[in-house]
């Protein structure tokens, strides 16, 4: 994680949340009060974002001082603790809803992948995510799929090459598309071709591109695509996957899964925070 | 919506998408080549969001064109077309993930709102936000929300006062806490105290608060809030509401529910942008 | 205060100032030479902004100390001290001019209402700002205010509404408009209506709007407007208040007084820091 | 004026007031109702900012259009027209306070500069500025006072060098800091002494300085000054200059007279806005 | 390239020549004056950054007119024309410094890799850049090197891997950083390994990175480590490179050297702007 | 130096570098493994950035300790050491490359410098610097041209007047040029002509300004322009100066030289950083 990134992100999220100050607690908490404060699990599953929420406070007072008792990664259960906290109570207040609104996130993110990782653990399928994150959080997102036991797909559209159906069309070929890209792109940069048939399959193989995407297949086909690339190029299942479907693609044969369910839909994890104020 | 607010957050986002140059579409598609466009629902719901979308691609490139066919509180079914697009490939193709992912998280968010809406129809009881949002995309979700059909509780911490358990024990007592309240802010701010029982209700109702806060009630003590309050206050619901609990609930007499689940939950609209490239 | 806002915001008024470089002082003061200095009132006043003043100076070097003799809302006599601080010479002399500009300034408008406060005193009348404030320091000048011991009316047009001869002639009615913003506004958001004759005091009335502002009124018909609300809303008067006004307005019944003059207009308040290099 | 500053500084300050959207407006006003608007002097002065006017409506909807009645630097009497505006309604609302704050503040600093410039006029002094802006607004303020008819005194630290008292005891004399000076700064800089009594004047001298700053010095201490100094160098009076001090403290002979009242307590210039919704 | 990054990288420069205005055009030219201006070689090399002078011109008026004569890649010879433009005379005149420092170093930078690129063009190597770029500008420089017909090594840490000694050093051999690495990194992301020695380069190939590279080797030892590489993986030849060594180099067989002093140190290209006011 | 400014930019590039996180290190790396490393030169030249790569470290992590063994200024030999630091591994590598492109550029440009102090040193004449620098970086490299024994042309376009060929254009003379700019500018500014003729010397010279630039004039025509200036205006030499024509041009008598090849095209100073990981 980029510590610069990460402390601008997280203070521009707190002036979203501030604005003009904390009316209820500024009228209400006197500076000098201090509080004890707790996070646990309402529900299962696993945590990420510990260290976002740790910032949080600490960029509002940072005399807050925090225990971490689930550090990122460690799988909890309804009534477990995940951090604890003691400060200034006006800054524990005012940094509450900031900090909840990203550990819960991250943490519904690297749940929903640790139950994609499982399904598919029978096979050695290796599940990665995609470029439908959060428009502004996507190296959080990104990170709490690794927490999950994912992998990332590229970050963005500048450290990786992704030919769709769109490029080909341009390109008039996939082989066409391919030899474009090897112009312009330098020796670090891997290629994968999203293909929709065998026929593509077979082109893309034949261009020497590093990974095949088989976007949308039916398993039947999957299978198809994965005898003739006989290892010879990284396989990638993409399209739809939800966690039912999972086992019945890894069976398949394919080397990796993308899902971008991961980061736009899976629900945030329930937690709370309960202050004592002393 | 705030036209500074939401250029400056596209562009931010479409920086962390574009990052160094989009590699695949900078090698393969001439500068010059057209494309035509069409976003369409690949499933039932409530658009919201159209001119985020419209924003990414003319950010990227003034002279992309757009026809609306879904404005922003559209039900849509699956098929449906949403908008339409013209201009240079390279935008279209490079800013399409950043404008879908607006686009589908903040339908996802009208259309969970929608049902909500739906749900507590028969009582005219309001379905209405929390902060639960996704930092740094608040007022964007809250917008949805609103073309949802749901209206918003407060924004953040600056334009009105919640008074919460811990500002209670601090201050300790509803009372006192409203008192220090009233000392600090001005005559355009309203007040609502979350109450946990009965006697904080009645308690908060003595203070004179504009909004009583049931925090997590039975069925039963609802209704028994309800007659008390007696319409001297506006009572809201709230803790934990899901859609298939909101009769029950709008059914007590509450005037107000309030759900985090929208924003922090609800699951993202699918839809999709295929492009012809001319 | 938001304090993260607040870094931001002196950090850029640093960078102002100071641009490339303190020419004079990084020429002539070595980086180890200590420095004592003492801010003093050259005229009677309500302090404010004591905290703004020593971030100013922390920023630049954060072993800068400060010892506080005069807290926001002191109210100070010519010769009386502010603040104490000790630390790097250089620190101190780059930072003075940001330090006081804010202080005089904030220090103006809190003597100003402090002054407008004490006229209304035998009235029970509250004085309020306005929107007139300077670009880009309202969340600071709001603040003073409140140290004068005024309050805040709306901090910007996304927290209350206050609907204003224009919007009544879009609406074509008090009536009609008031119907529009009920449809748009949460329940956390007060409505207010100006007025300019009775007729429309009435209209408001009976719309059930929060507040009902009387505008540029002579003092019998805000007499009249008194009556006629009775205490079912709040009354505020408004439209070029001057110090010598404010008993006789006051004198009318009305609830609030707001003032424009104390942000755009208040002189600043005339400070002096006096250095003694060690 | 640097038009890439005063962008970014309008856009700021547009989203201090506007924030989460303009309640009201947005409630009311159809995007498609239009305005025709017309800016109007309630009092005498002389206009500064009228570009920043234009800018704070064409920022939030660029379809507004604007004509100048009276251009910067023309002097008003109440009734006069200063600008009309025609474009969307909602534009004209949500941004006419930012347009007239900056608008009255600017002619308010223009309109007290003209009266010094005036009130020096028979003597050829000329009137500058000093560093006592308001933070945040430096570049317009000293605008606005080279339109009162006004020069600027240095921009920032960065400019110019001003030896004041306690540069000059870390360095021990006027003639060692001066030195110290000549061997950091290049040839494009000019160099001031401030002076508190004639001694230092005459050391002053003697080290070749540019200008001669008389701080807080008597009239007669002032005119034997400038008789000491005999056009060597640049003679600025200076501390605590008001309107009605000017003519005799021109009457010494002085160059020029520096004053921080022209930008931290000049009144602002009172302006309306008038709306035609069409 | 990015063009969201390079307007606003471009603005931040404009701010930065500018500050608080150009006090001389500003004296001296009249707003409604016009220029036709004509930029031109003074030496032979390669043009790159048209764009980038293009928009610094623009962002300061959006009327000026730009006609391109030599479109980046072109190479130019003393006296032909780069590109000319037409507009008002104070913008051109005001961002002419900042055009043409952008302008002279991007062609610089592409001057030196036409040179290094020509250099190696009998043995097919392939000539690319190193993260050894001026901060902040590190996307145009990477662009600038592929219009000199160079390729990019990573962008940045977070889109290649690149273990060097001190990696090797943390994780005690080859084989275990390259295992580390493979737990983290998805399958978009290509694996480089620095050797000094013909055993680490065995260590290397055995562990089944994408590239080798060879740092500050002998002209034998690469080539015998060329031959043990087999084609198994590309061969990076690094370390000091300069203009002339890349010949014996390139002969070596290495697939591809990187050079740091392409961005560095190449010197700017000698352009010049000539205006003529009409 | 501003620290504000600094800060901020040294964020910014690390922010460039380090983009989603670095790869390698985080995948090696355990965060409480500790190093020694030692910044050494790889040839002789002069230091300057001291203070900014130690920024780039400790903004990385505050605990990384830095000991300066050549400070900003001191002449180095190769294998001499530059500094010394100690902290997480993690910190220092990821910090690496962007410390030392500062240092190295910086060091690149004392170094230039002091070589043509050197030159130049006979005669007195003064080394300056111009506008030519790195976009965004120019307050820093400034600074090293000062560190290399050199002066600072003005910093920017506020700051000073530069009256160039086009602006007498458009005045029609250089006596018109100056009258306008005397009307706009303060006290605090020097005026500077640029001439390429022994006229325009002597009418710039009868103008009173404060330096007189001669513009790419031969040996001859510049020793008979300081000849008839005569100490009475400041002389500059301008135009194409390289290091090997210094002393031709110093001999002519100018007081000063500027050079944009200072900052457009020294070379980097070589460095290298070793690491021990403990």
């Amino acid at each position: 994680m980029n510590p610069i990134w990460l402390e601008e992100t997280i203070r521009r999220c707190l002036e979203e949340d501030i604005g003009y100050g904390d009316l209820t607690t500024e009228s209400i908490v006197p500076s000098d009060r201090q509080a004890l404060g707790r996070i646990t699990a309402k529900e299962s599953g696993r945590i990420a974002g510990v260290d976002v929420a740790r910032l949080a406070f600490q960029l509002l007072d940072s005399s807050v001082e925090i225990i971490v008792d689930a550090p990122d990664g460690t799988d909890v259960n309804p009534g477990d603790g995940v951090l604890r906290l003691k400060g200034p109570a006006s800054a524990v207040l005012s940094g509450e809803r900031v900090a909840l609104n990203f550990l819960q996130r991250l943490s519904g993110i690297a749940s929903a992948t640790a139950l994609a990782v499982k399904a598919v653990a029978p096979y050695g399928t290796r599940i990665v995510d995609t470029r439908k994150t959060t428009p502004g959080l996507r190296p959080l997102e990104k990170y709490a799929v690794r927490v999950g036991g994912g992998l990332n797909h590229r970050m963005g559209l500048d450290d990786a090459v992704l030919i769709k159906d769109n490029h080909i069309a341009v390109a008039g070929s996939i082989t066409e598309a391919v030899r474009r890209v090897r112009e312009r792109v330098g020796h670090m940069v891997k290629i994968e071709v999203e293909t929709e048939s065998l026929d593509q399959v077979d082109e893309a193989l034949a261009a020497g591109v590093d990974i095949i995407m088989l976007d949308n297949m039916d398993l039947q086909t999957m299978r198809e695509a994965v005898t003739r690339i006989n290892k010879r190029a990284l396989v990638e299942a993409s399209g739809n996957m939800r966690l039912e479907r999972l086992p019945e693609v890894a069976a398949t044969g394919v080397d990796i899964i993308s899902m971008g369910w991961l980061t736009h839909s899976a629900p945030a994890l329930d937690l709370s925070l309960k202050l004592q104020v002393v």
